[in-house]
């Protein structure tokens, strides 16, 4: 292969860069953080907006635009919420350049300070609270359902592309209503989609569940997680959706009238998953030849290569491989055929391996004879002899095959990954192998601390399923409810 | 109504404001010259990305996403381009905040100085042929054919909504080419697809042409524009495409292998539509009852609104409803039922005619007993009653009537308000009546400003098509190649 792999035994993060940069998902950018997103890798990207967005909309939310900006003056109006977030902000503190007194480029003109600077948006519950507050009066401006497709800026120090960049693309949900009970409610039907987008589009197994209180959102009263396993045994945090109480309404003083005529606090809730879902993705299926695309995220499902001797060939097997395009595309399912004579067929075959295209079939001299074509599944790299006749119907079955496998596997892998322990000894033992852990916790800070300090392990998520059966802390020996998700995390 | 709008007679201005604010378009946010494009004015332009994408992706491009920033000095490196981009930047020099001595609130923190202050970008040219470098070495490499949608801030001290913002929506295509004759033709290629847009989704008829030099795009050869009329006799340039020759290649060092193994700098084109778009989509067609919108970008085509007393009637009502909602919906018709029992018909129907909704379909009793339905259309404001049976056909064949009618009346009204002149006095004169006119120029910069000067009006373009007679220029006598058009501005 023209382009290998680091393998994951060797180096795991070697095998993630590696991966990214060959299979053209993303690379690092002249600009300290920030990524490029190239077009293979932008083409999964806006399949998964696309189901996502359709799924936003049919639970009844719309799209708006706020600014990019934040005057800093709103940051700090919620106390935990500036205390978040004022450390890592991308500020903007001029509006002009001039030319260099000494002719070579330009520098920031001092005139053309700003009164107040702005902030580039590391989030936008500031900003769009303070809108709010105009669009409510009464219980019947409610509920307000927004969502929001955006770039927003956390000047992280150490970055990973895709994981964590300075700059990223997400959605962020921010949701008014009238009462605690209905703004609880859409907290967790957006928890909901999440779990229900990364289950069933990613191939990914979630756990549900509810952070501890050092984990929340800067702003909320509760957040709500789904949490995923990656191959080397390390969480990571694939969605948020929080329960901010009136915390926003108060530190923007947005009020509304009630159906009984009082004047009452608006309920809030935000919720949101990123580029960073792209890292997930690529960590919960791929291999040591490159990616495993689940089919329904797949920007081409299916490659069609020619293995062919000269131009009449050629023709033959593009007449037959026409037809077979118009059945799949018949059936909905998107096809590439490469027939291009500039690279050989082995080359290809590395080429759409290392990009995860989940079906490859080709077709040389034997089999236009036999009236067959080979096909090949990116996931379990197993190959098949099958007649042209109904191929439309097996592919389609193959796909939905491999869409089911994928997140088979890294189910089990899952499942063959999280302990659950009873001593802080164990504990500190498996902790060592990665994967997830479920133990007895106190529930206090200082625990956790200590947990964390001791083994670089943090809470997860409190599930709501699971073994609910209360105990005894591991750390303290004070009683714990049930127990907790550990891991070491991204 | 509720929501009354300025008459365009008093006040083109504020019919404009109170439209994009009452209809629920988009406001003033507390960042100054930054909007909030609200759930309504973003469906729009949702409509509009999504048919613009699919045109771009049917011409071959494929979308990717390049960074926010871009450093200081990449902006010197083309001169034109940072004359004409480094007086409006939003720049960030500081990556952290910290808090106030006085305990009150967030400051800069000092110590969290850029070593090299960060543009906000106004447009990425820069930061993407920086990219190009390292992803072109052959000829085998290109094209490259890159869109990306994206915010960009240009510091416009005099803002209004959707026309000139701080901050903006748009998207910006760059492609990289073996030759001359290739990126020229995908800026010709690109500049008929906006036409194309504009023509057929805005229904705006649009001048396709070349800017003159002072109007060219800052580091581009040739700027090609097209330019639609509004109805306050004002030109709006609506989309640009720029042939950039081998300026961005020479000032970012993008060499390429070229089939016969030289050695030459790359090609490149970049074009872009934005946000801008919504306020020519507002003016074109609108009137003082509200929106007009071309039914191929209204975010729903048809609205019912059942007129009934009591639950009884209105349940009869709803049920041949449903009955009409599921035609229109298997024809690809998008319908709203509002049958909100908090507001009056009449409000109802002054808010979807202040929104624009293309056809309005009310049911009351003497409809129910006559099986008809009164169709009211928003671009005439005429009503019919209509028998239900065959009511989806009537309503596609209603809404084609629609999208040819808005377009066919914006162009009447440009005809009418075009006129060619041959003496400078006349020009004058007939420029303070506004709209389009056609006179000789010289081809210098220097009658061009002093036109602009005396009239306020600007070259908008030297069309493509119409009336090629060579001429004299109207101001100096001297040779023209042939008349070219003017208007004030946008």
């Amino acid at each position: 292969m023209a382009k290998e792999l680091t393998p994951r035994s060797e180096s795991y993060s070697q095998w993630y860069n590696d991966l990214v940069v060959k299979a053209d998902l993303a690379e690092n950018s002249a600009v300290r953080g920030c990524m490029v997103i190239k077009p293979y890798g932008y083409a999964i990207w806006e399949k998964m907006q696309a189901e996502l967005d359709r799924m936003f909309k049919e639970t009844g939310h719309v799209n708006a635009y706020f600014p990019l900006f934040i005057p800093k003056s709103f940051l700090s109006k919620e106390a935990d919420h500036v205390e978040g977030f004022a450390k890592e902000c991308a500020v903007v503190t001029h509006y002009r350049l001039k030319n260099s007194p000494d002719g070579k480029g330009v520098v920031v003109d001092p005139e053309a300070k700003l009164e107040e600077e702005l902030i580039v948006r590391p989030t936008s519950e500031t900003i769009i609270w303070n809108t709010y507050k105009n669009w409510i009066q009464s219980y019947r401006d409610l509920p307000i359902l927004c969502n929001q497709w955006a770039n927003v800026v956390r000047w992280e120090m150490r970055t990973r592309l895709f994981l964590r960049t300075a700059e990223f693309l997400w959605q962020e949900g921010h949701t008014a209503h009238e009462t605690y009970q209905e703004a609880e409610a859409e907290t967790k039907k957006m928890l909901d989609v999440y779990a229900d987008f990364a289950e069933n589009f990613m191939a990914m197994p979630v756990i549900k569940g509810v952070k501890s209180a050092s984990e929340r959102f800067a702003g909320a009263v509760d957040t709500y997680t789904i949490e995923a396993l990656m191959q080397d045994g390390k969480a990571l945090q694939s969605g948020t959706s929080h329960f901010l109480g009136q915390n926003f309404a108060k530190a923007f003083d947005v009020t509304f009238q009630t159906r009984d005529s009082k004047l009452d606090y608006v309920w809030a809730t935000s919720w949101g998953v990123s580029t960073r879902l792209m890292g997930a993705l690529i960590m919960s299926h791929s291999d040591d030849n490159g990616l495993v695309l689940p089919p329904k995220l797949a920007p081409f499902q299916v490659v069609i290569v020619p293995i062919f001797k000269g131009t009449d060939q050629l023709a033959q097997i593009s007449a037959k491989v026409d037809k077979i395009i118009a059945k799949l595309k018949a059936l909905g399912i998107s096809v590439k055929y490469d027939n291009s004579d500039t690279k050989k067929p082995g080359w290809k075959f590395a080429e759409y391996e290392l990009k995860g295209v989940p079906v490859r079939l080709a077709m040389g001299g034997r089999d236009l004879e036999n009236n067959t074509v080979e096909v090949a599944r990116r996931d379990t790299l197993t190959k098949e002899t099958v007649s042209i006749d109904n191929i439309d119907t097996y592919i389609r079955n193959l796909l939905d095959d491999i869409q089911a496998n994928i997140f088979q596997k890294a189910f089990d892998y899952r499942k063959e990954n999280t302990t659950a322990v009873d001593s802080y000894d164990e504990f500190k033992e498996k902790i060592e192998d990665g994967g997830f852990i479920l133990a007895h916790w106190d529930g206090t800070p200082e625990t956790e601390a200590k947990i964390k300090e001791d083994t670089k392990a943090t809470i997860r998520c409190i599930p709501f399923e699971g073994d609910k059966t209360p105990g005894n802390c591991m750390v303290t020996g004070k009683p714990s409810a049930r127990k907790v998700l550990f891991a070491r995390a991204y």
